[in-house]
């Protein structure tokens, strides 16, 4: 029996690990579960999956339910974080939105836990704090996100060494083969209509500007330990081939398959074992057929390189270019800044991160502050600008 | 040091795993290499390798060479047989062409090498008797096919009870999408034009038929274990994506590349670790774009259907198969029959074929035989009943 712990369990990824969880009963039993601040659905999963524990994190959510169920439940960050570490708790899903996922990460390794990673943050902003929690704690990383899964699939069992190079796909988002003069005139309601993954909007729009894939390449040299010279994202707009990798022989190996997270997450909970469930079991070439690769438009898309070149630069520019590229796409949706204009706000912002590596998780925090004050106020000056301008 | 032996050394395979030797001389070193009958192509091959043996097989082939540079030179079946059995010889690189393979085969697995399979009709005709070989012997049963590579590859340490079903990929040869009509009057010179690899005569017209998917069908079902109903081939025209395998949780791996066989050959010989080799890595994606898949048209390519079901009937109803399919191809490239009429032929022998499993190698040979003498028969027939029409 696997005891699965869910931080986030009312977001996306939560409720496709509660589905993945309820086709397996027989294997998978649910011990924690953590929402920031939905309630009410979380009193449910709390009824039909019975937890040890259920965590409200946030301090301003409503009232706690009733404990009748003999499920305990608690409040606050904190009490996110020592979910994390409890004894009955083997896999710990990390879900979390944002860098408060961070702390939760650095300690379930700690503690020794398999952590299945969906926290974008961890990684980008504190990858070298989480490799080293890893190595002291003897926990285990393993991806979620369906990219890394593919990448983690494809060397299975391979030794580091025997990868030369690591190709992530992107779907390419909504603006696919547009011109710069074009996406200029982009606004919220077209970048959020997203071709074939569903997701929340801020996803949404780092998919559309690409800033996803590098937050993907950089969690990625940090998973698999390939620099950043050996890794690239490819546009493939059918979101088939989840990622490729090559080996030192020319041999390349891809994860391919109808779009679905509950793989990589049944995957990531089951590896280095697969367990059977015909359920996901539904891809035909012949439908899936055919599959196309771009070159990713660096131009159109100046996240993409902005966050490449920052993972390389390492230091705090990866936590500073998620914090600030998190601020840009906010500006963004509240139409204070135009699609091209997140490209600006995020590199001012990156420009002015500091190349030492973070001696721990108070620093990477408080870069993350600084990096979104920075942003916020390019943001402003960008208003500022085109007021002056009109 | 890797010792390898090469059955068929002048041949495209042979001079593709000489290839990959060449490059890589600080791991492998050729100490034993065999011909059919190319005695002057051989001797180079000696004079730049300095095997310790060599051998030709054919007893009409012209006179041995000298023996001046420390090779023994040897002449007849037999000499090919014990040529894989050598202490010696670690890997047996068995790129032998037909029937004749199958001795070798039985005795590199009998004796516990590394048997490099290049010889189609080890595991079509024997497939049962090369299995218990390798069961006694405890020798190990490697593909140097670049779709049973890619299977191999793919598979990489899962269990067998992990693999749900493999597809293998076709490149659909040069009269993909043609209709039956049209096919009624191809001959030999248009069906020996492939479209993406260069081949001998035997081994285009058996692309251009789709008997060749038929016969890797059943090579994947020994090698991989995996039954009749769980493979499946797939047109792929490009001949990028080698074969896909499906796993139990509905993942599923490709191993993709620009086609050559200098990969699988040096992924045979060094499995299942890599060796690193600059000059195979080639991919992009990018320039490979865009991948496209398609039913086989068993109408149009009955061979691939009659050969699968000759697989799932067992006995000896593959290796009727597989020589009635060699006589057809003989008849066709003769201009005797038309490119139809090779389904008819081959129908019609293996619809004879025992159904018993056979007991050892001569039983497999004999039935060789006798689907031989069957298929020149209805070749006969075929051309009797025509000239009766003329």
């Amino acid at each position: 029996m696997i005891r699965v712990g869910i931080l986030g369990s009312t977001g996306s990824i939560g409720e496709s690990t509660l589905n993945v969880v309820r086709r397996h009963p027989d294997i998978f039993r649910i011990t924690a579960l953590a929402t920031h601040r939905r309630v009410e659905a979380l009193a449910a999963q709390v009824q039909e999956f019975g937890p040890a524990v259920a965590v409200i994190a946030s301090d301003s959510a409503g009232d706690l339910p009733e404990d009748g169920s003999g499920t305990r439940w608690y409040r606050g960050r904190e009490a996110l974080v020592s979910l994390a570490v409890r004894d009955d708790v083997d896999v710990v899903v990390n879900a979390v939105v944002g860098a408060a996922g961070l702390e939760p990460t650095l300690g379930a390794l700690r503690a020794g836990k398999r952590l299945a990673l969906a926290n974008k943050e961890s990684l980008v902003a504190g990858g070298a704090l989480v490799l080293a929690a890893a190595r002291d704690g003897g926990g285990e990383l393993v991806p979620v996100d369906s990219e890394h899964s593919a990448i983690l699939q494809c060397i299975h069992g391979c030794p580091d060494e025997a990868v030369s190079r690591v190709i992530l796909t992107a779907s390419g988002g909504p603006f696919r083969g547009w011109t710069v003069d074009r996406l200029r005139e982009v606004g919220p309601a077209e970048a959020l209509n997203h071709p074939t993954w569903s997701m929340g909007a801020k996803i949404s729009i780092d998919s559309a500007t690409l800033a996803n894939k590098a937050l993907e390449v950089i969690e990625g040299h940090f998973l698999f330990g390939v620099p950043y010279e050996s890794i690239e994202a490819v546009v493939h707009p059918q979101s088939i081939v989840h990622s490729f990798v090559e080996f030192v022989d020319g041999s390349i190996l891809a994860q391919v398959g109808d779009p679905t997270m509950e793989l990589p997450i049944l995957y990531a909970l089951t590896h280095p074992r697969r367990r059977a469930d015909p359920a996901l079991r539904t891809f035909d070439p012949v439908a899936a057929s055919p599959l196309t690769f771009e070159r990713v438009d660096r131009e159109a898309f100046p996240l993409y390189g902005l966050g490449v070149d920052a993972g390389a630069a390492g230091g705090l520019a990866p936590a500073y270019f998620n914090a600030a590229n998190e601020v840009a796409v906010e500006a963004f949706l509240q139409e204070r800044i135009g699609f091209l204009d997140m490209g600006d706000v995020v590199a001012a912002a990156v420009d002015r991160a500091p190349r030492m590596e973070p001696s721990g998780l108070d620093v990477v925090l408080e870069g993350d502050r600084e990096a979104r004050r920075l942003a916020w106020a390019g943001v402003e000056r960008l208003e500022t600008g085109r007021s002056g301008v009109r």
